[in-house]
């Protein structure tokens, strides 16, 4: 039985509280912690739990064997070190930082550490459909990989006044790790494209934004993020091969035929789109951290790459140009 | 150069007149006759031809090669006949008659001629989708056929008054040819099932209604004719094997991401659902013809066993069991 | 923590011992049976559970506070009624009996108990894609259902010989139930049609089989079942309303452009297929048991009508007939 | 009666003359000319109709009221502007010259004679799927388009010595004409990237290659052309506005289940793919002439554009940069 330590009980947070009183036998959630009081003490009160009034002291906690990270992205850096020197396991939703710094910070600490303690959310490499595309690359039934395309679109955004940075840290940020991920290759080059906006954007928002990419085997990739498309959630991805092409499904939802066409729902948001995704990374994280192996999770160097792809993108936008992507060398400890 | 005179100026008459002289070359239409004079008039002078006042004398006329019947039903076999009996090639769209001694004095008359000079209009034998359905048949991908699932939906009835009888002789008639064309086999039961109808129905109608066939090798076929399901034009057909099973295509329409989902159209009417089978069955008429050889193309053989199924079905309604289907020994002329 | 006790640890039994012990931490298996004590020692060691030998002593222990009986068929009354009588809830695989008197004996022994205690395993109805149908129909989205159209196709028989009147009882009964839950109807007659066979069959075996049912309101319906298509499990299902119609979707997978084709896999069994609806069923289970409330559970009633419709189907067949479906009156207990 | 004259017998030449033969009651070829008059010949022979020597003779002839041209593209400007001076109609294969010079030649010639005589055979125009794009796009019912993705791919290159430029100039040309006028914009800026090439490509061929537009309104489009893509002829097209998408649906083909998938085919060559379109294409540009209006046809000005664009995407190629698409201004002629 694992028991964890929540940081930060806002939606996702308590999402993720939930999902393992209901779905994960082999976990149990022990402490929560929220900057918001009220919150975490809600949390604590709806299932039993005990509220810790300092992140630090719930890290330290005997009784809190790993602990999840769902604060603010600012903030994640703090308490995913903090955990890691505790050396304890930590899960962090991504992006694992706002600044590629704070990843290599994290890196430094785990590596200090010896030991693979941190897994990064990056939930849609759980999801069925990328895994079956990853399988079939893998397997070699398209031949190399050449190209991919992929549309991440949201029917607007939520909470909080929405950027044409956020676009691309906050929710691009799931393509530049996934991708990579199916092609298995880093990238080298990015470019950012400011297309007309749509009437529907915030005044200062530019949305669409289109993201391109190359890999160093020379990979062209091609991501349209689109905050305000208005009709749904939906995420499309195509990887194009030599020998052919493998495509993401839609959800499988009821299919219409009524009133002139045949239709079928398209989720309004993520949470039910990538419920199944959300479900079976938490399972195989308390699975991976009962093992003592995250060697088959997303790491520290995953949530920097995609840290450093996304500070390109804003050099790309600002300076209209072709950025290259400037890796560090990638540590041994993380092969 | 075929001169064709056309018998019956409604709506379908009128099409083929287009049809004729804006698809195909090797065709003109040089006379059309009408009950309605005034209908006929109206023709004559749009597309600048002759109106002939009696159908036999249009029929008989020296510059009329070949005739094509879209008459109220019941006059349909005294039209051909007539035509035969001229040596003339004679379309005649479906059903070959209201009645299955219609289409045996049809065929008497033909084979009297010694030569195949009837076509009759079972349009969806020209349809791409059923064509690539036949081929695959044909070709033993599937094993042999067992099983035939097909549904035939109207938005709703239109003209005159719709009848449960009219369901089957006037729609249904179609799946009768198709299915046996498909499958490559002769009927051998009837059963009809009157579910319960739709509110959108005429007070007199039942509406939709379910025909059950069995064929000589025990193929079991599940037709449904629903005239008022409103949401459009719909025909679907799957034809199950021993190794798998093959299905009409929707027709391809612009796909749509919209308002929460994901939707293409389906057509509303008959004329556009099957245009292209329309106008390529007019194409292979006038090219049998042309060669003198409709050994590939719907016969009276044909029109007949569809009206006698449609015969036995509304026995089968009427005595609410399964009735044997009925037909005389095929002539060695029809095969 | 509901601590539950499996009778029958073949595939099916070992299958929810695992969902438990990795889905639900609400419950766990203290205790197994099987009428193969090698089986039933092997499971409880893998799960570090107790093997009892006799299942009456299982099902009486004090520390089991629930029942599930996943052995034979004709073995489920026996241990469903000495659960019932010991107070307990009891999980009982489809089909509840191998005959309708087993039901009524099962139905009697609980309206005696005076409380609902039994969960039937109809897991389709906890399907993503059935419960969308079934809240469009609630909607009334589609106008009143008219007519249903499934098929349920297996790519090959398993286990044991399979025989003709195992095709209806132990598969189509899916069908039986999921189609009358969805239109919301009672049964009213049987037909039962067999086509040709597939060569694929065994000698004996008449497959595919057509079954043709009436509801009380007129509503009707066609199930196809075929154990031998070959080419995947495959479970389609159309509803037909007054303004439209609703369909099962395919599970969604990955899909290809490779090879002059468009295509995506079809589960070549139903463990892959129905994984999310049997392990959403054991939840509901679980909490509903936790609830003591079965209220919106599968009934012995509904385990009851589609084992009339079973063996209605088997007379049907028998004298090639339309067979009435008679149902005792529905006991106000099962309302 | 239009009579028209064909220069160039190769396949596209062939295919238009069967097309006028078959297809289209009110116009009929005349007379054909090839480089190869051995070509030239045989077609002659089979239609029965005469072979012109010189190219400006077939032109000239009295009989001849309007010209097909399918020549080498580097021939076009000859023969258009000869026709064009005879003060006839002149229907030209894509792309209308091989130099945007060529194409302002053309303009010149025909602005110069003061009446528009010709029509440049982009035929994806009168696809039934694009001009259900471009109807919604026009009727509002996306919002502003802001987004183009598109992929044109072919399975293998045919005929000559395929290079990394024809890729753009004869393939691609499709797409640059198809997209302005669905988004009714013109371009301002073309970038083409270099992906890695398939091993299937010849040694100097770069493929596939993506190029991206930018239209004046600020509308991005991604375009892949793909020569060796193996699996199949396939055109995609999607466009993205400010309330939804619309994508070009595939062509309906009938649907198999069978050997574990899904699967319909995809046509192995563009041909097949736009058979219907270059029939409409064909029979709008006879109707047109006829009425001597060619005011909703291809024009010069369309064909000068899409040369533009080739010439900066080959620059763009070699710098490595963005390149402004610098086009004349239109002249008022062309509006």
């Amino acid at each position: 039985m694992l028991r964890v330590g929540v940081i930060g009980t806002g939606g996702i947070g308590r999402a993720h509280v939930e999902r393992i009183a209901t779905c994960i036998p082999d976990a149990k959630v022990v402490a929560v912690n929220d900057i918001s009081e009220e919150s975490a003490l809600a949390v604590a009160g709806q299932y039993g739990i005990r509220c810790e009034k300092d992140p630090h002291a719930l890290i330290g906690a005997e009784d809190v064997d790993a602990v999840i990270v769902t604060t603010w992205d600012r903030t994640h850096e703090e308490f995913v070190v903090s955990a890691i020197r505790e050396g304890k396991h930590v899960f962090c939703e991504k992006p694992l930082s706002n600044t590629s710094q704070g990843c290599r910070n994290i890196m430094d600490a785990e590596i200090a550490g010896g030991k693979r303690l941190l897994m990064v959310g990056f939930m849609r490499r759980y999801d069925k459909g990328y895994r079956q595309m990853k399988a079939a690359i893998e397997a070699q039934k398209l031949g190399e990989p050449l190209l991919v395309h992929a549309q991440h679109r949201n029917a607007a955004p939520t909470g909080e006044k929405h950027t044409t940075e956020m676009s691309v840290n906050g929710a691009l940020v799931h393509e530049f790790d996934i991708t990579r991920w199916l092609v298995n290759d880093e990238y080298e080059t990015a470019q950012l494209i400011c297309p007309k906006s749509t009437k529907n954007a915030d005044e200062d928002l530019i949305d669409p934004q289109m993201v391109i990419l190359r890999t160093k085997s020379g990979i062209h990739i091609d991501l349209e993020i689109y905050m305000n498309c208005r009709y749904g959630y939906d995420i499309q991805c195509e990887v194009v091969g030599e020998e052919g092409t493998v495509r993401l499904p839609d959800p499988a939802n009821a299919i219409f035929r009524k009133d002139g066409g045949r239709t079928y729902e398209i989720y309004s948001g993520w949470a039910k789109r990538f419920e199944e995704a959300y479900e079976t990374e938490m399972k195989e994280w308390v699975k991976c951290v009962l093992k003592d192996d995250l060697s088959e999770c997303p790491t520290a160097w995953d949530g920097y790459v995609t840290a450093v792809v996304a500070e390109a993108c804003t050099k790309a936008r600002l300076t209209e140009g072709t950025v290259r992507i400037d890796l560090i060398e990638k540590p041994e400890f993380y092969n």
